[in-house]
């Protein structure tokens, strides 16, 4: 089996070199790009060739790991040149990119305008024909350092990447829908957003009050011991990146009145208000 | 050491039965009180008394475990017979009655108007003088049912409860100011009510899109293994009770604007509004 990387940063130097020390050919093209990259690359025991359609054709599994602003334009400018293998993208993108860029890989292609590529078509298709579709979205939950990192895979093929679970990968197959994992890093983000806006109103009283110290003792009872570690952490990462998170949550809000059109989805909308107010 | 108990519902009969088992003497009057309290008496080794006056004289705590609605009226009549025992609130009250309430139990007693009683003048009484005060006010945390179940205690006086702890209870002594235990309780349920209103509508979401279980799934990597049973809990009970969460998040606000003014409070009232919509 052979693991072609498109970009080589940190993502793709951790999965290549667990795959490779266990027994995996990866490969990668680095011609171009960064001086970083090439020495990520040089270090490891990945195989640099010069062509990213070698790279494409050549490959079993394709994994994209790049930027979320490039995700759309590499899958665009390569999709023609996949053969019989799996193309998975890490790049965090929204569930509509998503479902663009699975139209992308379906074979025959098909253009598709970018506003009929959707959740609700992708269903539909599913009922009218049995699909032929090489995308796989995925994400990384947790931190790309942990030995192995978790990698959540949705799409047509994605169970064929359990395989990935006898090289050294943890990979968790969620569903057979391409954006399902993006809107389940939404979804997730709805929650650990929430919860940092929450704590961060309890606290501030708390604080006020110069009763911090007995909250965290008194919630740690019921919400476990760890607790007060993990609301620190939630809440220093949230006061010093609030800028960033407001976007966070306008586009969470984008895709909930998208998806569930005509509700008022209220605490998103505190979440992002509380962390605009900073 | 002689322990009193005014009212003995559940939360008396169960800290009567701790303590008797460990060698203290309890004591209560049931005269006038209900069949059950009469009942859950007679089952227990608590010694029954025919008077209050006796039994606030005579003992070394008094605990009061009644109701929100008859807590002050209690105290207020029996302040006055209180020997050097220390008088225990148990009764789930705001933290301005707490106020109000220690100085009925203030040595020599001192007649304040009620609007008078805060926080902030126990604070200046206490640069003022040596105050002599017999009060303090608890929460039990958790479940009543825990073996031993956790109460918490502030007030002048609570540090000599941490006796208690010989005698099979668990008890944790959070400050020397009355009203700290009440005010704790409203910190302590503006994290848990919140995280229940931002898990609602992450998972209303995530069940619109049948992607619940997975939701779930990919939270408990992070949030740890019991996440969903807790979670499933917390909106179980939500659901079930969410008339009565708008009027305690009602006096959450009101709290809030009473002690931090001027500001907006968020996620608090976005909380409120949550709760509001079912």
């Amino acid at each position: 089996m052979i693991v072609g990387f498109i970009g080589f940063g940190q993502v793709s130097s951790t999965l290549s070199n667990i795959l490779s020390s266990n027994g995996i050919q990866t490969v990668t093209v680095v011609k171009d790009r960064s001086q970083k990259t090439n020495k990520l690359a040089v270090k490891s025991d990945v195989r640099i060739i010069d062509s990213y359609e070698a790279l494409l054709l050549g490959s079993d599994i394709v994994i994209s790991a790049n930027s979320p602003a490039n995700a759309l334009n590499i899958a665009d400018k390569y999709a023609d040149y996949m053969g019989d293998g799996i193309y998975v993208d890490l790049n965090n993108i929204s569930p509509n990119t998503t479902y663009y860029m699975a139209d992308l890989f379906e074979k025959p292609r098909r253009i598709v305008p970018q506003e009929e590529s959707s959740r609700l078509n992708f269903f539909k298709k599913k009922n009218d024909v049995d699909i032929r579709n090489n995308f796989v979205d995925g994400a990384i939950i947790g931190n790309v350092s942990n030995k192995p990192p978790l990698i959540i895979l949705s799409g047509v093929r994605a169970n064929e990447l359990a395989i990935l679970n006898n090289y050294g990968l943890n990979v968790k197959v969620l569903s057979k829908i391409p954006g399902d994992v993006a809107t389940l890093k939404i979804l997730r983000s709805l929650y650990t957003k929430g919860v940092s806006a929450v704590l961060m109103e309890a606290f501030e009283t708390a604080k006020e009050m110069d009763l911090e110290e007995q909250l965290f003792e008194i919630l740690s009872i019921t919400e476990g011991e760890n607790f007060e570690e993990k609301s620190k952490s939630r809440l220093k990462n949230t006061y010093a990146n609030s800028k960033r998170k407001v976007e966070e949550m306008d586009e969470a809000l984008e895709f909930l009145d998208e998806v569930s059109k005509g509700k008022k989805h209220i605490m998103t909308k505190a979440t992002k208000d509380k962390f605009d107010s900073y």
